[in-house]
């Protein structure tokens, strides 16, 4: 519960209007059921609601200068303004205080102050968590872990022996840090081998030939203000460490492959697979279900588009999507390209038409 | 255990032979082991496994009219008779009965009659769990939750605070509901934003720029009779709520993202992935791997292909694949004339050298 | 801690050097700390980092021949020799001896010897744990289980009733054996069907028409040796099982379907998708995010490309990719063609204008 003019201040905006009137709720503006609802205004397409649904305090872009309603704030950057909103009035996850009497903690872990352990969460030997982190419920955290201050790990997640968990990271429900890389090999050359070397398919004589499992004796280095997204899985490193910069953000189902390197900030949207060693730089952008093949390189402040294939390294500053992947420029050109490949075949069908009408004139 | 005339009575199917048989099992035509199995035959291409194995009763389309074993059924809707015996041969999903001593139910919890809470499952404080509802194992549901009646839970399934689950709910393990949108924001505008403006990627002369979160203060509603497979997330919503109407059935390892709205009586395929705000009608069919961006809408009764990449609006009743998707009349076409591009090169190339022969000759 | 002589002979290497070295850690070149490091140099690339990083002992490709370090091991598959080298130095998975106080086990079960149980476990009744099998924690396993000898089940798995997990299976964590098949029918053709069946879209004049869901009575079986990766979800059949065969390797998000039956030594990557009653063969491989549609079937030895969208079954030792998939051959034909595509534009724009100047010319 805040007031129009402590809001206005908090977001950095401008307000016109009662800076006493109280609000309990921010909402959509189709939502509004009384004047302690604050209407969020993101574009002009809403404005329309506003007398309808009686609103009677409203935050929005700056762009839109004067709103028919008694109070409103306008802020230059209404998205960063609702993040700062939602500081204000965050609903923070519920949890158990303390160790709660159903988790298991072994007796050699190190547990922070303030720190709290929902129920059925494990804690393995020589583990470490840092003050004000909070385990909700049904964490699994292996041996020889580190995790560090104010984390909040949510119901399910599991991080492996030896994973290392900065500050302040947020992991969403099911997740799972440190499973084992997909890492294999046969005793002879066999037909994934040759796939990969893009050479002609063996027959292997031996129809029965092992696979052998490549251990992963690595671990997983998750760096501060991380969030990791639900059911998004991250794998140890084979030997070193599979590790994810400063402030990156993965949303949920993402695959990270062992001893994948990513930079510091970037996004990293659902359903994207990344396989093992590949190495992505500094805030790039990697758009929902896109795919990165083993050992690809992505180079800072690119920017991979949803779906996309990589097959090569994308530069720093380059902008790729379609699969196999493509600069956007050419991407958009093929498309073009295809649009008009039935008014192409015409144009040839009326040029052969031409061209023999022409030959038979002449006698050919 | 049903006699074959009960059996022909429930699926509304003609029978022919003894009504007196007592079916045990119903199975493929090739594991009929003995004359209480009753073979279940979808197409003519089994029809000769049927003296092999021996088989004494069957159950197949109508289309057959006349089969050479003993006993059979015949139905109109295969795959619907098949539905109705399948729920008189049900196999029940195993559950503890009443609350498990291991389980944690806070104390301001309601719990309905004839609830089973399962081994080390947790139910937050206010949370209200319908009458006849299950929690198999390990499921957490946290604050303020309200689950209907009759609803089934598996292994390792989350639901967040505040979520809200409707009568007959069947989660599979380890679904995910409410975890929050992946929603973030520069102070500055970044590349990130560059690149959803689809304008030229941005240099940040400072390249630790901050993301900021947009905390999700929203929840999930998930109406009556919905199914949502295993492994799938669906992200609580950042105001209001992400609505998933009643009948709809989705598959496992599906990304719904925050304040997505799916209408009744979809299917929703393996693997789809859904970006925030994304609007889906009734009825709507979406094929295993599609993806749907941000802010996209999909009209009733429309067709999204598996695969498929989503780029602009589907109206209702639209039926598109491809990625970009494309109508699927389109997308043919399309496909017709990528075969044909080799020999579309060799004709212009003909016609290249018929010409130049024709210049040639005459002089030009 | 193993000498040089000890790990030469164990990787069937040919030491060159002091066999007595003794070795504690291996590494990548550039993580090379002291004399117990023993560098892994798996291509020639890595070979200027010795000198620079004083290594002492190092394991490479005999290609190599001759390395400029005091002591080094030549192998002929360096990869093979890796796998070796960390069965060496594998780090056991922390597991709780013997079963934990928190696990549930029901009455009925029956548990072999050396069986560990970790906290939070449950084992439902008539299921059966082999001798020397691991359910680290959380783990979730129905009524009426078989799981084999010496297996490994990481945390938040489960596997659902009547489901069977041969010997030595490793299970990553969150993986869901026996989810319940995707399985539906309306009970008059809708548009799903219509979709299906590639047909026009039919309109419901029943807006609410139901949609019954298919149950799956069946189960899953996965033979021996087979690796299951993190939040991989293997759905139960209708009838009969879904099958994974001997020695596959399956890796984390990756979407099995009913009564699937997938053959012996295939590796299937990250996040593929194979709809209900797929069939695959022996020793293939398919590719991350690859696609495979309902009842299609992959023959022995064949390669699916990654993101490739299968639309047709696949013949035994074919390589396919694309979406829709096509012989390797042809995609790359395709791609050449997309990248000519505006010169062949280009092309008929200039045959077009030289024809209409002939014609001029000729006066027609």
């Amino acid at each position: 519960m805040k007031t129009l003019g402590e809001i206005a201040k908090y977001v950095d905006g401008k307000l016109q209007g009662d800076p006493a009137v109280v609000i309990k709720r921010i909402v959509h503006p189709a939502l509004v059921r009384g004047p302690g609802d604050l209407a969020l205004v993101l574009s002009a397409n809403v404005l329309g609601l506003l007398k309808q649904n009686q609103v009677t305090s409203v935050i929005a872009p700056a762009e839109l200068t004067s709103i028919d309603v008694p109070n409103y704030i306008l802020v230059s950057r209404p998205r960063l303004a609702l993040a700062r909103l939602l500081e204000l009035f965050e609903r923070p996850v519920y949890s158990a205080e303390g160790i709660h009497p159903s988790a298991v903690i072994d007796p050699s872990a190190k547990i922070g102050e303030k720190v709290s352990v929902g129920p059925h969460c494990w804690v393995g030997p020589n583990s470490i968590i840092g003050t004000g982190t909070r385990l909700i419920c049904n964490v699994s955290v292996g041996a020889d872990v580190e995790i560090g201050e104010k984390a909040l790990l949510h119901p399910g997640v599991s991080v492996g022996d030896r994973c290392k968990v900065g500050n302040r990271v947020i992991i969403q429900p099911g997740a799972c840090i440190g499973g084992d890389g997909f890492s294999f090999v046969t005793p002879q050359p066999g037909n994934v081998e040759a796939a990969r070397q893009k050479k002609q398919i063996v027959e292997n004589t031996d129809s029965n030939m092992e696979i052998v499992r490549i251990n992963s004796i690595g671990h997983v280095v998750i760096e501060d203000d991380v969030e990791i997204g639900a059911g998004t899985c991250i794998d140890r490193a084979t030997l070193g460490e599979t590790k994810i910069g400063r402030g990156t953000k993965i949303d949920n189902l993402v695959q990270i492959g062992h001893n994948v390197t990513i930079g510091r900030n970037c996004l990293i949207v659902a359903q994207v697979g990344m396989g093992g060693s590949a190495k992505v730089g500094e805030r790039v952008v990697i758009g929902g279900q896109a795919g990165l093949p083993d050992h690809m390189s992505v180079g800072d402040d690119a920017v991979v588009g949803p779906q996309a294939g990589v097959s090569g390294n994308v530069a720093a500053r380059q902008s790729v999507i379609g699969s196999p992947a493509v600069p956007v420029r050419d991407f958009i050109q093929q498309n073009m390209n295809f649009k008009r490949l039935s008014r192409l075949n015409q144009r040839v069908k009326e040029l052969e038409a031409k061209l023999a009408e022409l030959e038979k004139r002449l006698g050919s």
